[in-house]
Order: structure tokens, then C-alpha cells, then sequence
């Protein structure tokens, strides 16, 4: 039997709540068991008091249990690294990767533009892979891909396997990478992080799998985010509820299969 | 100078949300330093998870920083008990205390009656003090009353002093009663657990104190709440404000001078 898993969000701001106007900070999903809810709330306090993009003064935990939903099972997309020396090599690399994958050049400009101007957007943003058009009307709050975690053992797993990538930041990344990805109806996922330290983005798609492109930005600057190229003609509501809801537990090949969070 | 303070709240219900029309299960506010965060978020986890109205499935901790705002410091009320022998007795007390602070018959009738049909309500509920009529406009929310909390030493010497009354939920209910009877626009309160398990409540006012009555209920009944028994043409949104959003530390006389929260 399936143990009962909750889910736990956060998300931080400065000045304010964000609805409130408050920049943003600080965000994280997870999934645990009720055993595991100190240690969660913890792991994303500290998270995000002690942020790169600055000092919060407003965060927000949220605690769901999971109502008997079946948890998808998915495998972590395969990880690959292009070596580049400078954002413009960068960018051009996921230009070409985003061509490769059938995205229009006006969906990749509009792509590309959104993420070098946002330095406020607490969600991803959904495109049309052929138009360019922004397809969400979430605006600032975009949206936040929730309700996906590592099945725990194969964290351990492929963490040990894949020591040089072994940190939380990859952890989270390519938890929710693997989750968009296995939507029928993502191209590919673009991103590079908000945080002013950390310059390596990626292009991801169940094609390609997760590609880590080592300069999308420069250091210090705080513009950033994921954009979500969707194909033409995508069910907007139930992509979006799929990216929100449906719990999903990414489990690596080596993982033991009776440990929690298996499911048929 | 004073150090930076934060609140931190904490609401959980069953079934959903409260917004969604789940059941309220529990719910409190601290004041604490940032390096308190973690161990303050704990302790609120722990009430939730653990409670005696039912399992909940929905918790939302929010914390926010308090900017620069003067902390009000007020003394707790002196404490006293009212033994009696069953819920009859207990309520026939509380009736001529209410009577005695000068709140009309019909108010009192209104309050009690609300009280004992109350089994959701998560926050207090506003009673003109001569009408009965219920002021807030705020449904199953009501006004839930914030930004409190002790001073640690204080809190230390007050429980050390009142060895029988050392409990978090004393050290919650007498917080809350204090900042409520500091108001000029607070007449009295009424209150008794929706806990299951307790049924000691309390009237009080900054007239005759805290006054403990040790049964107001019957165990096992979920029906609860606080009335905050107003004077007549009571500003209402000012009240609210100051329930809702005004700092208080409560610090006891011999609690050090030098301490945070002590403020002039
Ligand atoms: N779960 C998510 N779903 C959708 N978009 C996300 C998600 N997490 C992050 N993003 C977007 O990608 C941007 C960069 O991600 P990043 O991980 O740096 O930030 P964060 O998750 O908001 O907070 P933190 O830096 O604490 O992880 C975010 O600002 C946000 O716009
Ligand atoms: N801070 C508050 N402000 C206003 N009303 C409150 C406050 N705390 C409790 N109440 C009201 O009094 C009732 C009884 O209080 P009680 O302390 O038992 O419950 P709680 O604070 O909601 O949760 P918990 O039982 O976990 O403390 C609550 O259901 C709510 O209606
Ligand atoms: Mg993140
Ligand atoms: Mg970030
Ligand atoms: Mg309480
Ligand atoms: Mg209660």
C-alpha cells in the first residue's frame, strides 16, 4: 500500500506578499510524508531566508495531503552539459537546440526576450511553439509547476551516480524538468535561474532530455525564469493542471521497487 | 535598539482548505526573532498534526517580517479561577460576570448562544456590547487576532510563578486575552475551547482580570469560540486593525528590562 504523501510549497518575497506587490525570492515544492513535514519545512525556510536574490520579509508554507491521487511515475530526463564560454555562445546553442525541436524562430525570439526582461516572474510562462504567443494569463504568478519530488532512495542513487550534479539546485531542476517534459504536450522547457549567482540554464525535452547550457546569463544579473513551448492547439486547462496537481514521483532505474512512493 | 521581529501563523483544516469549506482544525500566532523561524514553525507543525478535532490535510504557516513598527508591551491580566461543578453552574457564572461588566442581557443571550452552536468558526466574532448584534461581517473567518506573543523571559518568570498554568495553551489563551482587553473599545470576552478535550473557559477583561471557569462545555463537544463583547459605536475597522495587525509583547513585571521586545 501506498504510504499518504503531502504536499509542501513555499514562496518568498520582499516587500510584501507578492500579491502585494512583494518581488520575489524564494520558491520550492516537495513531496513527503507526514513524518517528513518538519524536515520539509525546514530544508525550504532555510532555502529561503538565505537567498542570493535578497532578504524576504514575507513567506508562505502551504501543507496538503495528497487524496488517494495516483502518483506518475517518471524517470529523470538523461543529463548532458554543453560547454560554453560566454552568454552569446550560450544563448546561440539553445537557439539551435529550441530549432532543432520544431520551435518557430518568433516563438524562440519572444522566449528568449521574455526571460532577459524578467526579473519578477514567480511561475513559468506557457508560449505556442509556433506563434510566440504568451498562452497563460497568469502574469507575474505564471505557473508554478507543484506537486513533484524525487522518490528519496533514487535521489540517493542517481545523486551517487551522477556525483558532479549531486546539489539541491539540479535536485529541484530536474524533478520539475522531467515532470514537464512528460507531458505530451511540451516542445521543450527554457530556463535559466533568477538568482544572481548561478549562470548555468538549460533547454529540456523528452527529445533531448535535459541539456545544461554553463552560461545563458552573467553573474549578478537577477533576470531569469522558465518558459514552457507547448504545441499548437494545446488544452490550456488541463496542461495547466496537470503542471499543478498531478503529484508525480521521479524514480531512478537502481531504486529499490518497494519503497515508498512506487506505484504501478 | 530593538531586533528585527517576525510573525508567524499557522491555520489547518479538514476536507480542503477554509476557503474551500474545510473544517477548521487549529490555529496560532508567535512573534520571534529570524534565528527562532525554524524551531517556532516546528512547534505550530506540531499543534497541527497532532490535534484533537481530527486530522487535518491542509496547513498554512505564513511569515512575515514586522516593519519597524512600534511593539506595543502590556502586563497579562491577573489570573483566577471560578470552580464549578457542570456546564450549568459554569455558564450561570460567566452570564453574571458578563452581566456585572455592564453587557446587556440580550448580548450575553447572543453570545452564548453563538458559542454553542459554533463548531467551524476559526476566528472570534465582534458583539455590539448593548445590542447583540454581531459587528464583523466576516462569516466562519472572523477576526482572528495576531502579532502577539510573550516575552521569553517573561513568559519564563510568569509560568515559573504560576507553576499550574505553565501550558502553551494558557500561555496562547492569556496572550491573546491581554492584547483584547488592552483595547478601550473591548468590554469583555467570552470564551471556550472548539477543542474536544478542554472545557475550562475564560471571561475576561481588563476590569476583573483573566477568569478561568472550569467548565463551560461538555468533553467531547467541538463547539467553541471567542466573543469579543464591544462598546457601543466602536470604530470598528481601528479595532480590527489593531486585533489583527498591532504588535504586542507581553512582558512580566519581573521580567529584565533589557530583553528584546521590551520597548518604551
Ligand atoms: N516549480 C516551478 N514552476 C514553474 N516555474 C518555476 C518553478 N520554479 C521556478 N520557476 C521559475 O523559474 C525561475 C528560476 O527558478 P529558481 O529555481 O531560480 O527560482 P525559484 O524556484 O522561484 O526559487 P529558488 O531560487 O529558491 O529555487 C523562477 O523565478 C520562476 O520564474
Ligand atoms: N488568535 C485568535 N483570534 C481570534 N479568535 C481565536 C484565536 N484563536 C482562537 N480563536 C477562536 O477561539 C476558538 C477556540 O480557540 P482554540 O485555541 O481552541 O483554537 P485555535 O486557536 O483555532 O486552534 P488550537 O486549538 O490549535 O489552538 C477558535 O476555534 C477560534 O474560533
Ligand atoms: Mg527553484
Ligand atoms: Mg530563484
Ligand atoms: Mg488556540
Ligand atoms: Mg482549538
Amino acid at each position: 500500500m501506498l504510504n499518504e504523501l503531502y504536499s509542501i510549497r513555499m514562496r518568498a518575497a520582499e516587500g510584501g506578499a507578492h500579491e502585494q506587490g512583494g518581488r520575489h525570492i524564494s520558491g520550492g515544492e516537495r513531496l513527503g510524508q507526514k513524518e517528513e513535514l518538519h524536515k520539509l519545512a525546514t530544508e525550504l525556510l532555510t532555502k529561503s531566508l538565505n537567498h542570493s536574490r535578497g532578504d524576504c520579509d514575507f513567506i508562505q508554507l502551504v501543507i496538503e495531503k495528497l487524496q488517494n491521487q495516483e502518483i506518475k511515475t517518471i524517470s529523470p530526463l538523461p543529463v548532458s552539459t554543453e560547454h560554453v564560454q560566454n552568454v552569446t555562445e550560450g544563448r546561440k546553442k539553445a537557439v539551435s537546440l529550441l530549432s532543432f525541436l520544431g520551435i518557430s524562430d518568433e516563438a524562440i525570439t519572444q522566449g528568449l526576450n521574455f526571460l532577459k526582461q524578467s526579473t519578477h516572474q514567480r511561475g513559468a510562462i506557457i508560449v505556442d511553439s509556433q506563434t510566440g504567443k504568451r498562452l497563460d494569463h497568469r502574469e507575474l504568478k505564471g505557473v508554478r509547476v507543484s506537486r513533484m519530488d524525487w522518490h528519496t532512495q533514487s535521489w540517493s542513487n542517481w545523486s551517487a551516480f551522477y556525483q558532479p550534479f549531486a546539489s539541491s539546485r539540479i535536485r529541484e531542476a530536474l524533478a520539475l524538468a522531467s515532470k514537464v517534459a512528460a507531458s505530451p504536450y511540451t516542445i521543450a522547457e527554457l530556463c535559466w535561474s533568477d538568482d544572481l549567482d548561478y549562470i548555468t540554464g538549460y533547454v529540456a525535452s523528452s527529445a533531448t532530455g535535459y541539456i545544461r547550457i554553463t552560461h545563458l546569463k552573467n553573474i549578478g544579473e537577477d533576470c531569469g525564469g522558465r518558459i514552457f513551448f507547448v504545441k499548437q492547439h494545446c488544452p490550456l486547462d488541463d496542461y495547466i493542471s496537470y503542471l499543478e496537481t498531478t503529484p508525480v514521483c521521479i524514480t531512478y532505474e537502481n531504486a529499490t521497487k518497494h519503497g515508498r512512493r512506487t506505484s504501478s
